[in-house]
């Protein structure tokens, strides 16, 4: 099977406009088919503040109320995402940026109430690859923003990682799928304060027992069940790490293994 | 020649929920390729205000400094856009919402300064339409809002009529191509105050001489160039007039003719 690169970038990267410019570069030049995900880092935060639209939290978590949906679908489908294609066009790679509606790519439920009512955050329930082959087919590479859609045509807040693992399910039907998490650290770190104490693999009995040593902090947490998660549904290979890591073979990273 | 429908949208739909919805349900069951375009109505104003973003004019002309032209990317690529996709999908269209950007698709040039410097503003160049092509043989409907680009990767404020008319010259290559104004008024009108003095054909004499008489009030006039330059470039038919007209072939509207 044909090789695809779904590539996850965080905020930190969207945050800082010289390196997130950088990175555009280097994956614009990236050989053969490829699909980015991006969330929306601080800007969604600044915005809401700038507008006075308060945060409405329960029990410590932040809930997407009409406003707050609002402000996340201006900045991360329009402001990032469309400044993110157009600066990839100017690289030289032809790209189109997609929420979850366009193309009915990635429905989601409104996430169920048990004990808190999330507001406008949606799982995934399925991937329509269609429209995204179609385009990759033709060399144009699909920009996701971590918004996905209902039925019903309403829009959902969804975490960026679980739409690039999703996504990236979808496509080892039809793809040897290799999923990339870029962030600020060289992978998933023994002692969270030394950048060199990169744990180089991890498979699922490695993960418990770090998880039972207490050795993994609670962000990373969710981050790898999302691997877990997409290495059992059919993704290949899936590397955390700086963005570097795409472009260079040799620079550190952590490879999650089944 | 296949024939398609593009229908550009103003903002008074935009503006009222209940009307873009009635709109999209019809517009979503219309038979054959379409496109659609649209501009962002008086939400961009609003969220400026609630930005507290000045509004920046020169000689009466609004604009378009990187505040504002952020806001417009937010409002009309994000918001906008994502909803009526979203909702496109909810009536059974499968849609994609684009920028120039996306796809390579309205490619623009600052405009020239001369006595004005409006900023942010683009004229449009070029037409791409590879990938609008690629979507619409699948079925797929895209959405443009009023943004395009440039090669260095900068985006443009662009007038959502020229965007329309400009898509339409340059499918007309391939296509029998309608191209539909929808206003709030039922056409071109003899007496602005009564909406039933609809003058039902003009063509370039019987334009000159409205304006000779000074019949045609002044923000039509922009509209009508921007008609008759597209029907000089291959564009085969224009209407203008209420929405309702894209769906019912004997409600009253102008038509445009060489």
């Amino acid at each position: 099977m044909k090789k695809i690169k779904i590539v996850k970038i965080g905020g930190n990267i969207i945050d800082d406009e010289n390196a997130l410019d950088a990175f555009l570069q280097s994956f614009a030049v990236l050989k053969g088919p490829k699909v980015l995900v991006h969330g929306g880092g601080k800007l969604a935060s600044r915005l809401a503040e700038q507008m006075q639209v308060p945060v409405e939290m329960i029990d410590g978590r932040r809930i997407t109320n009409a406003e707050t949906l609002d402000i996340i679908t201006m900045v991360y489908a329009g402001k990032i995402n469309k400044n993110m294609v157009a600066k990839l066009q100017r690289y030289g790679c032809n790209a189109v940026g997609f929420s979850g509606a366009d193309g009915n790519t990635v429905v989601a439920e409104k996430r169920p109430v048990k004990t808190i009512d999330y507001g406008f955050v949606g799982d995934v329930i399925k991937v329509n690859t269609e429209v995204i082959k179609l385009l990759l087919e033709k060399e144009i590479t699909v920009t996701f923003c971590a918004i996905s859609y209902n039925e019903n045509g309403q829009l959902f807040n969804t975490n960026a990682d679980t739409i690039a693992s999703e996504i990236s399910i979808a496509l080892s039907q039809d793809f040897d799928t290799e999923l990339y998490y870029c962030f600020e650290k060289n992978g998933v770190l023994k002692d969270v304060e030394n950048d060199d104490s990169v744990i180089q693999k991890i498979d699922p009995a490695y993960y418990q027992q770090l998880k039972d040593e207490g050795a993994i902090f609670e962000g990373m947490i969710p981050k790898l069940d999302n691997c877990f998660y997409a290495l059992e549904h059919g993704v290949q290979n899936i590397h955390l790490g700086k963005p570097d890591m795409i472009f260079e073979s040799k620079i550190k990273r952590t490879i999650i293994t089944k």
